[in-house]
């Protein structure tokens, strides 16, 4: 039966801040490379293995993909990375935190936002600091100025289709590690959640999510498997 | 104009400890890592960078690449692994270190190995606890018993021909990072060393080597860049 594994990055340095990071490449705290260690560690205690592995092009989760596969010895397996992947792009929002953005934009605004699947933050300023559509990673790639949730699922799923559903059609164990948004993708398409259940499925960092899957990809069971 | 960079992995445990080491997979030393991040620093200082990097399915050398590109900051970047960038396979003298070869085979016998091109050490042992011959990353590989110098070229160089070459061709710059004795063999086939010649060619871990090609990848310059 095809086995697929899904994997929030560890702790980054904006999640400790609790600023929006979105397409900006932070690294993982102390506390974050701790995370992907146990989940690595955690997997193989649990008999899981892999045979190939699919990852976003931002530092944090690539970089919680390598931990986890030296910790289950693992280093060879094959990695792609594509930008599919990379967490929903907060437009305006990134690099601001909690307190910021409400002086910024409201109490109200911010709420909405929080609680919307259709709605975009406002775009990314010209000029802005965070502004990563001329980074070289992103050469062709049409570098959105803002996603809403929505957005962001609809540009996971092409690579869904692409790479991971072929690899676990073919048989193989698969991991994936990515991010919050890009992961409430892949679990909204597959276990077919509506749009207010997925804003609600919080997914926490390090935290192995197990989906036990039928030969047609329909799943017969997700699970949180417990680290630490 | 074609631009490739070679580099043997940082200090491994049995680098230390001075035992052959092959096929078996050890890790890295503290010391290892420091020459791997000092490599990627040493890199991005001098002004080098990557679209596309190979490495083997060893951890010393997967391992040593993911640092060098965290030290780059290229995390992002493809990476391809083959076994054909493995180590030469030291056969029966695995896990031996320099005294014990001495003691089981004689000096006379371990000169012979250590200046010949063509001549392979004596064959694994049936029941070697370094036999890796069932691990599942070499599933469908036919594991050596051993290998010459000139027997590890000889499987190096389709890998080479298959994909690195193709992909200096295409206008990529190239990072391998790999193993004493398969870098020996892309340096003697690049710069056209002789058995002896490339034999006396030491490549020290941590030291990238630095290849100016020509459009048909004939080498224009090759230096070792100092590091740290």
């Amino acid at each position: 039966m095809p086995q697929l594994v899904l994997l929030r990055h560890g702790q980054s340095a904006w999640n400790l801040e609790n600023r929006f990071t979105g397409w900006w490449d932070v690294g993982l705290t102390d506390r974050g490379v701790e995370e992907a260690r146990a989940a690595g560690f955690a997997l193989a205690a649990a008999g899981y293995d892999f045979d190939t592995c699919f990852t976003s092009v931002q530092s944090r989760a690539i970089k919680t993909l390598h931990l986890v596969l030296e910790a289950m010895d693992r280093l060879w397996l094959p990695v792609a990375k594509h930008w599919r992947l990379n967490e929903r792009h907060y437009g305006g929002l990134t690099g601001l935190n909690k307190n910021e953005t409400a002086a910024r934009h409201g109490e109200a605004q911010v709420r909405i936002w929080r609680r919307s699947f259709a709605v975009p933050p406002p775009p990314m300023e010209a000029g802005s600091p965070f502004d990563v559509s001329s980074d070289r990673r992103y050469a062709g790639v049409a570098v959105p100025r803002a996603e809403s949730l929505e957005d962001t699922i609809a540009r996971v799923l092409p690579f869904w289709e692409a790479a991971i559903a072929p690899a676990l059609r073919s048989g193989q164990r698969v991991l994936v590690v990515a991010h919050g948004n890009s992961l409430r993708g892949l679990v909204k398409h597959l276990s077919g959640l509506s749009d207010e259940e997925i804003l609600a499925f919080e997914i926490p960092t390090g935290t192995p999510i197990i989906y036990d899957l039928a030969a047609d990809l329909s799943p017969r069971a997700r699970a949180f498997l417990p680290v630490g």
